[in-house]
């Protein structure tokens, strides 16, 4: 892999752009704002794109809502020899492609499972996705060379590629991080309204748990937005537990036993879902 | 201070033990388990306690249903001139020691906001308090040289005193900590039966936010119960919003407004929460 084209400079395709330099790679930029484009050259990220002859790869890293159309755009004028996005849901994307009449063969889904709180071509970092899993959705037309080439870009982001369906994916990330955002903001929504005092007790549990609820509120609309049916269905979950815990605990002072139960399962369900998850941290590093 | 009594030798008082003889303050240490006080003596926490003449404080360290008739028979044998205990919850504490006739013009109430996953004597570290909030619940009746022996005890540990009622504090610890764990919980519980894929995608994200969900279900069933209607308050209001959301999103690709509109409204409510508690953080420290 020799040259590749990011479209959208902010703060995953600059991130991914400062990678690939490290390696040598030749990165081409584009992005709708001429400033974005600037500001990622300043990182070192690469040159301004210029269109000519087909890069290896170009990486489409613009909101959901705009992927599917640059990859049409691109397909187009012939820009790559095969394209990927990085957005954080993948049957939406597919979706509208196939309508717009993208060719699937060299298209693969992707989406790198690493992010930061700040946005833009100044917080990007070329070690943003080094240890993390980036999962990959191509469809049964994909292309072998095309395939190959998107788990190149896996490799020098230093990342590990998991491959799966788009539903899969989507039915994943809405489990292990859509829902779980949602449930970050409910908490840190309690503390918005809170008196001071209580805010002056607070621990780093409650900053551990409201951390992501710090992300953009736009960007975490159209992400949800994208994948609303597959984070619905978990929020309703979660929704049923807190309000049966709840019901527990309004049960308890009179010394119901079976109210106890309740709570304690649910802390033994989350006890054992924490194990897990930090179990699957370790392998994967 | 000079001489400090610690009764239950686990991870806070085994702490609380260590930071104190940093100081140079005799420590004399009990616990119902011989194991805990010699594993706590190991650590250089101090002597086992041998009853004599009244030491300047006692620190009640045992889980919260034990303080009221630990702090009565310490008061009973004038093992000491102040008293305090370490228990999450406040009013459950006072009312069970009022009804035991405790005397609460020595019994100062007090709760350091610290902890650690790991439990016992093995677990302590003299710099667990050092930074973090110590919230203290004295009575009317409270006597100003007991007041004074827990703000140094909260001095010499490093930690800052916080002095609130105990009702505020049980509805502070409830929205800053209780509900928190139980909302962490719920996501965790989701990962317990999530396919092994979907644990691969995670990152670091949802590893903040189920951290809390790692802690002891016994212990934890112990501090909701004791703390349960103001938990269960928060829980409903918690459960409202992720029910509402999830109930949005199902709207949403209709294209409806207004269920976009109560999607980013709670998005935005959480990332002010978090701003408000980030900053608290920086005040604190």
């Amino acid at each position: 892999m020799t040259r590749v084209l990011i479209v959208g400079t902010g703060l995953i395709g600059t991130s991914i752009a400062l990678a690939l330099r490290r390696h040598g790679v030749g990165v081409a930029l584009a992005d709708h704002d001429p400033d974005a484009v600037r500001a990622a050259r300043r990182r070192g990220a690469g040159q301004a794109w210029r269109p000519g002859s087909p890069v290896d790869l170009a990486v489409v890293a613009v909101p959901p809502e705009h992927v599917a159309a640059q990859i049409h755009h691109l397909q187009r004028v012939g820009a790559a020899r095969a394209y990927t996005d990085v957005a954080s849901v993948k049957q939406a994307v597919i979706g509208a492609a196939g309508r717009l009449g993208c060719d699937m063969s060299t298209y693969i889904p992707s989406h790198p499972m690493a992010g930061r709180e700040r946005r833009g071509p100044d917080a990007a970092a070329e070690d943003l996705f080094r240890g993390r899993p980036w999962a990959l959705c191509p469809l049964p037309q994909a292309a072998a060379p095309a395939r190959a080439a998107v788990l190149d870009l896996i490799g020098l982001c230093g990342a590990h590629p998991v491959e799966l369906p788009a539903a899969d994916h989507d039915q994943a990330v809405a489990c292990v991080s859509h829902a779980p955002h949602v449930a970050s903001s409910a908490v840190a929504a309690r503390l918005a309204e809170a008196p001071a005092q209580a805010l002056a007790l607070a621990g780093t549990g409650v900053r551990d748990v409201t951390r992501v609820a710090g992300g953009d509120p736009a960007l975490w609309l159209d992400i949800l937005t994208a994948n609303a049916a597959p984070v619905a269905e978990v929020l309703e979950a979660m929704a049923a537990d807190l309000a049966a815990t709840a019901s527990a605990l309004r049960g308890l002072p009179a010394g119901d036993r079976a109210a106890a139960e309740t709570v304690a399962a649910l802390l033994r369900r989350g006890a054992a879902g924490r194990h897990r998850i930090a179990q699957a941290g370790r392998e994967g590093a």
